[in-house]
């Protein structure tokens, strides 16, 4: 998505370590105009999907999710992180790593917003290792929903996430793929 | 505002303790068609107010900013939660107490995403003791910016929060006002 990957260029940093910083228009601030172009992006390109909800997981998955959401009509649930170990019947519950956090967080959804009836795109703002996503797709297997497609602002196409999850089938959009990124010459996108 | 009190009274679950549930349209699962009315009065109300930001604070005040800002034309900053001591020149740093998680928390703003040129719209969720928006006013303050307003979507009126917000001078607009609330009598709203 050429404005996303303009945007990127422009206000994205690129520091040692492979850390792309965003945070000027994706992850604290944000700049809810460009996300209602990404949820444009992504209604025209999952328009022969039934989606009926949208789900993503907090904290900088929500804002996005949530302006999308109103092109497709439909609500968003959001996963909550916890990083108590939380044994409940009333939720489905499954743990990811984070790299970035160096520890692993229990993810949960209420039983009560999520079930076989649903038709789920998921949304978040990152791709990079994918566990936050296979911690998603995780919680809509147990929960018996069928997930019509992965929407994803920025995948960082050098690290293993996205291709994993393309090789389990799903259908992933993501609206820009960084192939490479260095401090000095900049960032390469994926054609 | 009508629509979000008759929701409130068809889909919020008063338990023991004062606590409201509103997990199903609010704060879990997100109605966002709601998040637009709710938004569209919020610039009604503040109409007169030259609101360039608006500012709210992790994980259930994201979804309901981002919507809002689209009716402003304007971007959201969200405060991030942190439990560790965050010493760092380049942020806004103040402690808030978590009544719900019985812990206090640090709440963080880059100083590159506020300041004195800001004219901020403050906006929540949730408004009972007051002591996350405190900790927001407090960063307001420290950033130099102008706070025009802040925007509460459920506020508990028998708790002190929204009086201490209005006795220091703030104009403070909750679209529900919970008076009193019982789970066998239901819920009062102020008039």
């Amino acid at each position: 998505m050429k404005i996303l990957e303009d945007r990127i260029r422009r206000d994205g940093i690129v520091r040692e370590g492979n850390v792309l910083k965003v945070d000027s228009f994706l992850n604290h601030r944000m700049d809810v105009e460009l996300f209602r172009e990404m949820g444009r992006e992504w209604k025209r390109l999952f328009a022969d999907r039934p989606v009926n909800k949208i789900l993503t997981i907090e904290a900088s998955g929500i804002g996005i999710a949530a302006v999308a959401a109103l092109e497709f009509g439909v609500p968003v649930v959001f996963a909550k992180k916890s990083k108590s170990i939380n044994l409940d019947q009333d939720n489905y519950v499954t743990q990811i790593e984070s790299f970035t956090h160096h520890r692993t967080y229990d993810v949960i959804v209420s039983r009560k917003f999520l079930g076989p009836e649903d038709h789920v795109l998921i949304i978040d703002d990152f791709l990079a290792n994918g566990c936050a996503l296979q911690g998603l797709l995780q919680i809509t297997k147990e929960a018996g929903a069928t997930v019509e497609g992965i929407g994803i602002a920025i995948e960082k196409g050098f690290q293993p996430g996205g291709r994993l999850i393309r090789e389990q089938g799903f259908r992933l959009e993501s609206l820009a793929i960084v192939e490479s990124m260095d401090p000095e010459t900049g960032i390469v996108f994926r054609e």
